[in-house]
């Protein structure tokens, strides 16, 4: 578990305010939940993965909750609670802190926060390329810059459109679905026997594994027809993209399949071009879940983008915050002067400014050392300055300085 | 625990908002830790009635973790790890997610956020004077008048001076405390009850119960003696926050002696002045915490100001937004607007403006219906806007048009 220490928060801060301004500048409205949740909503919707990581306890009174490790069920609770009286299609999103119980690496911690961005009840690739362009607009607000990732596009309904023409039938894809997205993590044979355990035989168990191979969006309508409609609905999907000025950042990647079992059309994933890093976000279209939690049928389009990986990326990029904020250090020589120091420093907080009042005297030296190192403008009062009325409010990096008068 | 839906977190935004603005504008800075904490760091420290109040779980591999229910003892922690690296004195603060396991009441619920402010390291009553005044900033900019509440302050080193004065020795002060901290929730036989349980007899817990009828400092300072250390303390704090401009919010009352043991001299509590809710903010002066948590010596000032009472003040004093954030609806009528539609939103977001796009072709109708709800200001275009490259930007409050781009 992390703590943040203050320089650490700065970090924190800068994403969780590119996350919040992106999400509300593209009309998405902010809900959130507590981070214990029923661990029967999470086990009714997890993938076996998540269901083995949930941190789950018993409160006094013998319920069984957990430490969510995703915020999708509990959304799907809200939504569904309310699914009468809410006006779709809705956009909304969220910043939550979600807890997995699994071996640390890289990337990857036992909690971590996550900005979710949902829409509701909207079939149209809209959806989709909504998502997609405020995950990349907030990662602009970041400075992190066009060319040093790319979003891998695909669509699970174009697979099994591929597995089809292999002759591999629906009631296998979902397994298939979940062993091929293993590729990269666990070797060629052990994926292959992952589809055997599902029933199928070594030439499709094969096939299918060259599928992975596919490289283009046109070599994939080739297997499945030109008429593809899962097919269409990518090149939708980039058309929209290059509307909203992000397309040179979307490529098309058959082998994205995200190891969330509910997924049913697009999924996408971004990463770094170099390589370096796990995923910085994540999502796709889940059709299914709002009526598999008990509301009535929607479809959904959800991304998860968390904390960790975009962290470590900003600093990889020495792409950290360099500017402090703005902030009036006031210092005084001797208690005589405290009343006034005080004073001003109501006086300018309430002008808008950030003050940061020394409390208690101080030699100049120190207190200008101490200015230094916390603020980029700095008042020291003396016995001076508090008879004539006035003082000097210095800008610590020019130089320059201005009267102020003492109130 | 609670949902917060779209319409919730308008309230919880404006609150932690007002709290992160103030606080950083009086030079704190924010600091967390995730809400897991020890279970035997918050027994370490916590006070009986939390103790048995924690929700506590034991993780996969047998460590004893609990819910924080509050801040205090993970700040101690982390300032502890860091003592010989850090600047004292630190001003810090954080909003953190707090729960306890407890018959929920109106302004109680098992969890709720907690702003908290800290100052460690300073022994002079400038640091009380900062916390009392940030937190009345911060209502302030939350809209709460000042004549809407109180800041009740006392001493508890006053109210020793006034116990060693009747006789009763320093060794029963703690039980005392405890005891007169119940007073307006249980009946006076009971708490002169509690009282002796401590072995005091009679007469002194009729004369302890009677100190609470003092009305003014100056009567205090009667029994107590004029030059009585605690008391220039609280006439030395009422200065300085007259020289913040929050005298008149600030009042002496001899019963305000807080329910955790840890406090050591000023110790206050924010009400509002018709009695209907519980405490708004509270804290004081707690100069032994550190060394218990294994730290060196420090003295420290704390506040913590929940959300949950702020929450219902606002709502009752009828100061909810009013005014939505500006932004703009985009509709378009049919699927050929699609896309001169998306590149309208990504270059108006792109110039820091809000928009929110419809993901579906709607009659203008429905679109002026959504629009009214949910924005400032709408564009709805048309095949004809689409042929001429222009369309309308409406103000819906003042129904002024004028005409934009298309790009």
């Amino acid at each position: 578990m992390r703590d943040f220490y203050p320089e650490d928060m700065k970090l924190r801060n800068r994403i969780f305010d590119a996350w919040r301004s992106s999400a509300t500048a593209s009309g998405f409205e902010q809900y959130d939940a507590c981070v214990v949740e029923s661990l029967e909503l999470l086990q009714r919707k997890a993938g076996e993965e998540i269901v083995n990581q949930i941190y789950a306890f018993e409160d006094k009174s013998g319920r069984n909750l957990a430490l969510r490790p995703e915020m999708t069920p509990t959304l799907a609770r809200m939504v569904a609670a309310r699914q009468g009286a809410l006006s779709f299609p809705i956009k909304w999103f969220t910043i939550a802190q979600c807890f997995r119980y699994e071996r640390m690496t890289r990337g990857r911690k036992r909690e971590h926060y996550q900005l979710n961005l949902d829409i509701i009840d909207e079939d149209s690739v809209a959806a989709e390329a909504e998502v997609i362009y405020t995950a990349i607009s907030a990662l602009r607000r970041m400075g992190v810059p066009d060319s040093a990732y790319k979003v891998r596009v695909s669509n699970r309904a174009l697979l099994s459109e591929l597995l089809v023409s292999l002759g591999i039938e629906k009631e296998f894809h979902s397994g298939v679905f979940m062993a091929l997205d293993k590729k990269g993590k666990i070797p060629r044979e052990e994926i292959e026997g992952l589809m055997r355990a599902e029933n199928l035989d070594d030439s499709a168990c094969s096939a299918a594994f060259d599928l992975m191979d596919i490289s283009t969006l046109e070599d994939a309508e080739q297997i499945a027809g030109e008429s593809s409609p899962s097919a269409a609905r990518i090149s939708e999907l980039f058309a929209l993209l290059a509307d909203y000025g992000v397309a040179d950042q979307a490529v098309f990647d058959i082998s994205v399949i995200r190891g969330l079992s509910y997924y049913t059309g697009i999924v996408f994933e971004a990463f770094d071009v170099k390589g370096e890093f796990r995923a910085i976000f994540g999502g796709g279209r889940y059709d299914n879940l709002l009526s598999a939690i008990g509301g009535k049928p929607a479809s959904a389009v959800g991304l998860g983008f968390g904390d960790v990986v975009i962290g470590e990326i900003i600093q990889s990029l020495g792409l950290e915050e360099t500017t402090s904020l703005e902030c009036v250090a006031i210092g005084y020589m001797t208690d005589d002067e405290r009343s006034v120091a005080t004073r001003l420093a109501g006086k300018l907080r309430s002008e808008g400014r950030n003050v940061t009042l020394q409390t208690r005297p101080a030699k100049a030296k120190a207190f200008f050392s101490f200015a230094g190192a916390n603020a980029t403008h700095a008042v020291f009062i003396g016995p001076d300055d508090r008879l004539s009325g006035k003082a000097n409010l210095k800008n610590l990096a020019t130089r320059e300085q201005t009267a102020i008068d003492l109130v």
